[in-house]
């Protein structure tokens, strides 16, 4: 689907290490580094279980992209997962299996179903809160996926506005398999991001492995690389092409893109219609226009 | 789109006689088996009229499909056509041309265009409703196709969860050809299942024949097999897969994910956190991730 | 995803001078001949400008297809670009540097940003309005592109029924790069046409541009031809097998596949009743059936 | 709200025996008679029980209003409550405490939750379904209430196009002192009913009692008789005056308006299009229009 | 519900002779006027016909308000019925009944029913759209009824955003007694404007006669005012009320009640953020604060 | 509308000192203390501005009733206004005046149009969710309005539940006069909140001050009582009542009216299923049917 691509041909801008971000210095199981001017780089940092999440991770994972999508330093977003084994492996079963609340053992099994119930509606309300703070981030974030990517890892690609893999992703959504419908997004998102409801329900209802090519071929990557490095180097260019257009352009199209999606078409372009009534004010449109008749580039305030 | 389907290449498990579902004996066209625990396969009997639909027959379908819905006994589902030629030819027009209500010459051909409308309505509803069944059965359906698939055969597709097909089958939306907009779900499942819009209004403007590969390519179907035996031992053993795992969590995915198709995203968030507070309160979730950390197979209760 | 098109192959049926369709003589912008019986070709003719948009012209271009939609003589409109460079290049862009409404200084600048905001939404919904008419048309467009097609061209192609291209085809969704969000109606469609949410998000975010068979790939064209004039041919030989069919048929089918898009199934279907039953009334689907049962050519009285 | 009912002072028609309608002859709940042309009575007869509802008549009430919808003999259609002391007392709480279903004592009490949920779904869908008939009965349905009135008195009477009761009637929605939230449609349907949500919250979640008077300021009836005998009256002569009139005109009218509850402006007027494209073909529009002009009485053909 | 109206008691300003709008004076059906600052009248003047609508009038009557919208001298407007007996007695039923469009008689008869229903679509389409224009208007406008106001009265009422009448006013929803489902706009509008659907659907299924006082009961109109005079005189003061406010916030809360009706509400704060966003950079705003702060009397730009 | 209130007659319970609720100790613009068992009461605590609200006060607003919801000691609120002149008198203007985001003069007033849009699409989506926390709360509200009652006043009652006031109550929608639509949510919820549009529209469009008889009279209230005492007697009442009711059925039904409001009929009835399909299932239920078979008082567990 995506032309052959030409940066895993090209010679490397080299791993270098990237700047960290200093406000972003607290998190525990993110580290925030900025790889290129107003990109900013996002890895789960677990490696060692294969960045699986816990619940403080993925609380964690909302104020992240809750303070990306606030700070004005940061006009486009690529989440990476470190290491070399996994982007996640999901949901982290072993702490799942100890939480009473979704056992049934908290407050010693006797709460009833009416009130077990509405914890888990408030529970499943905040994971699917936290995960989705990604989507609601006003920057465009880039997925760069490889190696294990199952569960929790499709229910937050889903979330990313491009997602892009390493040739030797390993996909699956798990669900199923751990007896219970996914909750946090895949069912929600999936079926709206590709063209083939039959793929979907398939992999959906089997549970079953789908490779880097079959997600290229269904459309749910616009993006094979060889390897995990090339997959992040690829990643980055592509921030920082978009970290390098008017902000007022790029986050208007996110905006407009996602509204569409849960829009039919006259409430999205009258959406529109109000939108850029205020957008087209602003100086980027004039200063755009501007540098394509004179082939200059522009530059732009932050937003 | 599916990776090269290893069923195809599998030493067969022989196309042994399958069991005939007693509580399901009395039905007229459709026979129903079982090839394997909580599978039942429906297969259309009407072969030698290349199982072309009459009225008696699509309101025996949706009967069909409302008493699997119900079975306990029942997991999964396989859609077949009996008979080499074909899976279905669709509608069967002559007998739609003495029908009546159809050309008008009800009550004389007297009645006025107002009433005949409520009439026509009335009976498109019931028509949807039938082949609609097959959409809300609670357990995953399979339509495993071949041969002559024309007009109804794909409002009947579009009801499917997953559609797969053998690589000689003849697809085509004809309805356009005998005068009419397609009525019975097509026009109204059909952009939702594939990812060309181009292509959906192409087949269904010009009512021509597609192939198995272009079914494949757009995502109309998510296999494709040699031959209709290869075709429906596939869709038996994913059939078979589906039964050995949760119905909650089976039913649950079939569930949301029909209603993200016509729902947005906020709005399935929300549906999924009630459906899951109660589902996640059922045996299957803490019995699956057990046998997920201990590495055994689990059992689940019927559904 | 299409077939190997066997027009290509064919010979050609040469590009005789085409008629020209008197009641359209008066439009600057487009010329409207046609080709085929109840065939309307319609030619956006500013080529020595590669076929950009000034205001007039989009103006106009609302008027012809609000004229073609109601003419009885029309069954299927082909929409082309004159020239060999492009379809069209979008926006005209210099123009639009000199609109004082766009750029603010029209009423010597001194309308408050509420005033200014009311101005530009007005614009903005009448743009929309004028390139929606496609769309709007009762009858089905075939929207045949070659060259340059920048910008408002993806605008206008997604307004379209089929859309079909050239192999030399260069598109972009160019908008972010003079620092907007696409607002005539691109953001709202394209999502709704292709099956890669991913892909359609890396277009419109980097504006970079993708060739004809990318276009193919991801199903935002059905078709690609070698060169201009085989695809001008192909798309005037599927625009005339559509006006050889029942109109009562073709214009439904186009009504109610616009309806599904932006409707559940449910509300789908029930608007699907209420069409037909009004439809299935006229002699078009007797004449058809008839015509099938006897193997012969219906004819059909103007819709 | 109304004017003073002028048929609460005028002489009584008598309470003349009514004419039983053969063909509704075997149900055992429900009386369905004939008072005047046109026009059906429908009575709850659980007298001894206050009209109670247990699960086998709730069913049985779907299926008259089922079979009244499709009754070419009947335009109209009251619903009253047999006896003196009740409209209907609600749900027959003793047996719904023997329903196992309910009370979790089916199966030996040893159904999971989730299988549980999914049992009480399909409960609660058929109960809204057998009560929702008389809002899906093609025909305009008067509710005529009197005495007692409690919690499914209030769901059924939602699902009727015209309230009235009599000065004695003692609503409740009743449902929160048995510990639940309404599910059979108040809470779905009230609120729309009604011009004050103050109101309908108080009403709802305190349980209380609300007098024939205090609903006529709401606005839930729109006609207050005195007695029984009076309301019944004056609900019969309502039927009687829209069973005179055009049915094309009446279903359509009870048509469009519920559509209109349920859809924004745009949507329902453009349903409007399409339904009135076939009913003004009828024969009831030119008659009734020619019976205006000719100050004549018109009749009408079935519907 | 409306408090006594003060303006029926004071001194009358005299029904002076009311400017002439000149840029209106073309209109053939209807006078404009101006009784006050930035307020225009308009008055259907067709008494003789007590204001009964043709065709040619309701075109006339899309233009003129069309015109209004756009209108930066008008902030308000008042419509009214030229005569001391009608505000309008809706369709002209005898024109009607020669249109052969509606009874079917165009084309010699010989139309089929699928392409008469095509035209029907339209003609109801046009007008429909003719007389959602002042509900489209920008403008607040305040509908002054008297006399007989029937069928197509309520239509246009409907699209109003304020109605007031005068106590002899004689209200119907009168379409079912011409053989019709009224099709221009009551149905879609009636049951979002008044709190008792028990009371629209009698009103509407009945076809029978409301007075001023059920009306103001109901909540269709909020003030009652004793004849003719006083009724237009206090339009027009409360017209020139809001005629001296912001016209950007009242403008804008015209708008956003008219999204709020056909959407929920957390779609309606959204398009507020939007909405106020650009709006609240304009001059009004701080100019209203100060004058608030200052208690002077603010004046307002064009809008 | 409401029944004459027995509380304002029957001798006074007594102002006793109201027990604070320790947890809420903390916040400076609010108490909250508990009058019953299981209600809490909070208290607007500025009267010397006539508690009108400042930035700080809305965020702690949002903040309180967070907690609220999610504390299992309480279940049902009333809100109230502190000393004897206002509920509250709005939004603190002089404050607004000084807040450069609002004014423009943030960061030297050099912000463009596009990116001042972006920070007060910010800041009215934060203030509105500040407000909207009371309508999130999952506890019953009761909101108990005396004097004076403008602007906010009239957003924060349309998030309560039920809303009661006192007779000496004035009302008004005041933002037209301070130059803006309202934007806190009036404009969204009291359309769908009182029975008449074209009084909602008067009151909205106007900025006229409205009396506690017409707030009743239409629907905007549903008790008045004499003086603010037993308006706040009354309040704390109808909470007292509602807190020893179910929490499972009380919470339910405020969840699903709020569903109703803005879903159609048959996506409720669905919601409902799912929602009662995990609530009929607690200990509620069951034990409400036996207390009233037995005609005992049940008790409930914390939710």
């Amino acid at each position: 689907m995506a032309p052959p691509s030409s940066s895993s041909s090209s010679s490397p801008p080299s791993p270098s290490p990237e700047t960290p971000l200093p406000s972003y210095a607290a998190y525990k199981f993110f580290s925030v580094t900025s790889p290129a001017p107003f990109v900013a780089h996002v890895q789960i940092q677990r490696p060692d279980k294969l960045n699986a999440f816990s619940e403080a991770m993925w609380l964690e994972f909302g104020r992240v992209f809750g303070q990306l999508s606030g700070d004005a330093d940061v006009r486009a977003v690529v989440l990476t997962g470190a290491g070399e084994r996994a982007f996640t492996a999901g949901l982290d079963v072993q702490a799942a299996a100890q939480d009473g609340n979704l056992t049934g053992a908290a407050n010693g099994g006797k709460v009833d179903a009416a009130r077990r119930a509405k914890a888990l509606r408030a529970q499943i309300e905040e994971f699917q809160g936290s995960i989705g703070a990604m989507e609601k981030c006003e920057k465009p974030v880039i997925c760069a996926m490889h190696g294990i990517s199952l569960g929790l890892a499709i229910d937050i690609a889903c979330c990313a506005d491009i997602r892009i893999c390493a040739s030797n992703t390993r996909f699956a959504v798990k669900e199923v398999d751990i007896g219970l419908a996914a909750d946090i997004g895949t069912l929600a998102r999936l079926p709206k991001l590709v063209g083939s409801t039959s793929w979907v329900k398939e992999v959906c209802l089997t549970a079953r492995d789908f490779s880097a090519q079959e997600a290229l071929a269904v459309g749910f990557v616009s993006q094979v690389h060889e390897g995990k490095e090339a997959t992040v180097r690829a990643a980055v260019g592509l921030a920082a092409a978009l970290a390098g257009k008017s902000p007022v352009a790029v986050q208007g199209t996110k905006e407009l893109l996602n509204h569409a999606r849960d829009h039919g078409v006259a409430e999205n372009l009258r959406y529109t219609q109000l939108w850029n009534s205020a957008a087209l004010q602003g100086e980027d449109f004039p200063a755009a226009i501007l540098s394509v008749l004179k082939k200059q580039r522009p530059t732009f305030a932050k937003l």
